[in-house]
């Protein structure tokens, strides 16, 4: 049985205030919450349907944390438009950041990014790509947001996070000789631009794109060019497709071609 | 002056059935508005804060078709976060099917889209990469659904999406001898497979992926490979960044290298 009072301690981790101070964020549903079950996360509670019990039980969880619960008390948790069958309490990781890490692989920074569903897919994409580390400044959404934690389809197991001074980051990567990469409508054709295996690549905020305390940091700007040249269309590509593309294009030089 | 029943009339345009039997369909917000008044597409009517009231005339729109309105009252009309300055009642545009301008460029299909962020900014993907025709299959979320709408970002007005029957449109495309590719795991490294610079390429369900019904009817396969390659990962990306991926790595091919 779900208390009223632990219902309310849960919404409560909805707001980021609460998800700082008690260190905990929730996810929603099967998928996610078994993954995160799988991953290694400390999962702190799990509140699921009876039917659901023997299978938490057989992930090795501590049966003395699974609480039997009914749809109609899980619904009064949920953000999701159906309401889901499991609902998980868990502890939100310390991740230390190794620069020796950052310099011998590829990395995204986020630069204000606003849209938890934008930052959620972001982290899928980077989790595809094997990136495992996303710096972000420190007015990007919290990525345990409730749609951010959804979005990312249990890739936020896998992907560290930095949430720090972005132009510090970067003024540290330059200063160690790892190249920063960011979008900008005069830069270089992707398609065509050297890229290389390791570097950080900026992604900009939806509305205002790469901030001017930022941009001078970057020293590969580069473009993905609209088809056919000079064609009138949109002004952008979406953050999180325009983060594909540019993920893509540096993976494929890496990806080794058949004889 | 905006009267209750007018705001009665616009709020039922929110719905699927009523854009149908009225031909009509709603676009908030100055960037929208605007580019869809300078496309050319047919706009009935504007209600809009008076201040706006000047540079709407200035775009040659009928002085009587221009309601001043106050942000209460377009407030109870709107679907955004912050209510907009300006809404307008735009008419929903015929296509006619033209296979002779499939058969000769690059298009999109989509296999029952159904988030209306997705297919969005998936029309916003198109227009930047010069993808001018998009078929649906009829269980495809709505174009002139008010998400999809805002999420085109002002690509709606340049973009022809035609819904019908999938399999039918897939069985003639086939018989003309246009190229059909989709995105599968087991399909052929994107980097790598031939392309041609005309084809259909068919993009599936959030959920359950290309139907059963379409896949035969797919005779290229590709697969857009994760990295590195057997590493533990996410199952899938989102649509949309698929999608973006896909449509750049067509575009690449295309695009002429610097000498």
């Amino acid at each position: 049985m779900l208390s009223k009072n632990k219902i309310k301690q849960l919404r409560l981790l909805h707001l980021k205030k609460f998800r700082r101070s008690e260190g905990l964020f929730v996810a929603e549903g099967q998928k996610l919450v078994f993954d995160l079950l799988d991953s290694g996360m400390k999962v702190r509670e799990v509140f699921c349907s009876p039917e659901l019990i023997t299978t938490v039980e057989k992930k090795g969880f501590n049966p003395k944390n699974i609480h039997s619960s009914q749809l109609v008390d899980l619904k009064k948790i949920s953000q999701l438009k159906s309401a889901p069958d499991i609902i998980a309490s868990v502890q939100i990781p310390e991740h230390s950041l190794s620069w020796e890490e950052i310099a011998g692989d590829l990395c995204l920074a986020l630069d204000g990014i606003q849209d938890p569903g934008n930052l959620g897919t972001i982290i899928r994409l980077a989790d595809w790509f094997g990136i495992q580390h996303i710096l972000c400044s420190e007015d990007t959404v919290d990525l345990y947001n409730p749609k951010t934690v959804q979005a990312t389809m249990g890739a936020i197991a896998r992907i560290k996070l930095h949430y720090g001074n972005l132009p510090d980051y970067l003024q540290r990567a330059n200063e160690m000789g790892i190249p920063v990469y960011g979008t900008f409508l005069e830069g270089e054709n992707i398609y065509s631009a050297p890229l290389s295996p390791n570097g950080i690549i900026v992604m900009g905020n939806e509305g205002k794109g790469i901030l001017g305390s930022v941009e001078p940091l970057i020293r590969h700007k580069i473009h993905i060019p609209n088809f056919p040249a000079n064609r009138k269309t949109s002004e952008s590509l979406n953050v999180a497709m325009a983060a594909s593309i540019t993920c893509s294009e540096f993976r494929r030089r890496m990806t080794p071609r058949k004889p």
